[in-house]
C-alpha cells in the first residue's frame, strides 16, 4: 500500500485507475502542505515531499502539475492551480488573443521510498483551444487539445485522457519503478 | 544601520529616500530567497523573515508587494512578481477586456529586530488604466492610477509616489516604530 497526498479528488481518481489496473493499491492521504515558489515544477514538488517526508510514515508520493503556454513565457506554469482559481480557463483565453497557442502540460511525480526521493515526469504538447470544450477532467482540460487530436483533455474518457496524458505517462514510469522495487 | 534584504533595486530606491529623510542608515543586502506559496502577502512574508533570519545577524527588514484586483477575484496577488515576469502588464490589460478596474496595491514590511518579527502594511487603492502610462517606477506602476489622481504610478516621482504609496505607508509605519525603539 503506498499513500498518494493530494487535496484534489480528481487526480485521485485518475491516478487509482492507471494503479489498479496494475494491481496496486494506494491510499488517499488528503494533506495540505506549504509549496515553495519557484520556476520549475519539480523543484517545488522535491521540497514539499521532504517536508511530508518529516509528517507522514511510510512510503507515499505526490503528484505536481503545471501547464505551460509559449506565447505566455510559460505562464501559469508552477502557479497553474492559483491561476485557475483567479482567472480560470476564461482568463487565459483572454490573454491569448491574437498570439500563439502552443502549450506543454507538465506533471512531475515526486516519490518517497522511505530513504529518498525519485522523481518521474510525464509531457503533453498541444494547443490552446479558441473556447472551452467538454465537462470532464478538471483545472485547464476543457482548453488543451492535445497534439494529434481534435478534441479537448474534457471531451475525453478517463481512460483515453489516461491513454495520452502528461499525468499518465509520469504515473506509467512510476509504475514502472515500483514493479522493479517489488521485484 | 539596519539591513534591508531585497533583490529589487527599485525598491531599495524608495525606501533608501524614505530612511535618509529620517537620518536611518540602511544597508542593501541582496539576497536570493525561496518564498513560500500562500494566498497572504503577510504569511509569505512573515515565513521568508523566519528563514532569513538564520542566515543574516543582526536587524534586517524585507518588504512584500502584491497587486490585488478586485475583478480577477484578486490576481495577481501574492505571485505579482511572476505574473508581472511572464504575462507583464499587456497580460493585465487584456484580463480586464470588459471587466470593472478596481484594484488594490498591497506593501508588508517585516522587520526582525533580532528577537522576533513585526510587520507593518500598507494599502493603496486605486483602477488599473486602460493602457500603459509613464515610465518611472516599476513593476504595475504604469498601469495603476491611484484613487483621487489622474496620473498613474509611473507618472509620479519618487517624492510623488512616496507621499501616497502602499509602500510608503508600510515603510512610515515601520519608521515610526523605529523611533520608539531607539528612544
Amino acid at each position: 500500500m503506498i499513500k498518494f497526498v493530494t487535496s484534489n479528488r480528481n487526480k485521485f481518481q485518475e491516478v487509482k485507475e492507471m494503479m489498479e489496473a496494475n494491481k496496486i493499491d494506494i491510499d488517499w492521504i488528503e494533506l495540505q502542505y506549504e509549496e515553495i515558489q519557484a520556476d520549475s515544477t519539480g523543484e517545488i514538488s522535491r521540497d514539499s515531499c521532504t517536508k511530508i517526508a518529516r509528517k507522514v510514515d511510510g512510503k507515499f508520493f505526490l503528484e505536481d502539475t503545471g501547464l505551460f503556454i509559449d506565447p505566455l513565457n510559460g505562464f501559469p506554469g508552477p502557479y497553474s492551480s492559483y491561476v485557475q482559481k483567479t482567472i480560470g480557463n476564461k482568463g487565459i483565453l483572454r490573454l491569448l488573443h491574437n498570439n500563439g497557442r502552443d502549450a506543454t502540460f507538465l506533471t512531475v511525480v515526486s516519490y518517497w521510498d522511505g530513504a529518498g526521493i525519485i522523481q518521474f515526469s510525464g509531457e503533453l504538447r498541444g494547443k490552446i483551444s479558441y473556447t472551452e470544450r467538454g465537462s470532464n477532467g478538471f483545472g485547464y482540460d476543457p482548453i488543451f487539445i492535445p497534439e494529434g487530436y481534435e478534441k479537448s483533455l474534457a471531451e475525453m474518457t478517463i481512460p483515453e485522457k489516461n491513454a495520452i496524458s502528461h499525468r499518465s505517462i509520469a504515473v506509467q514510469k512510476f509504475i514502472d519503478h515500483l514493479k522493479k522495487e517489488n521485484r
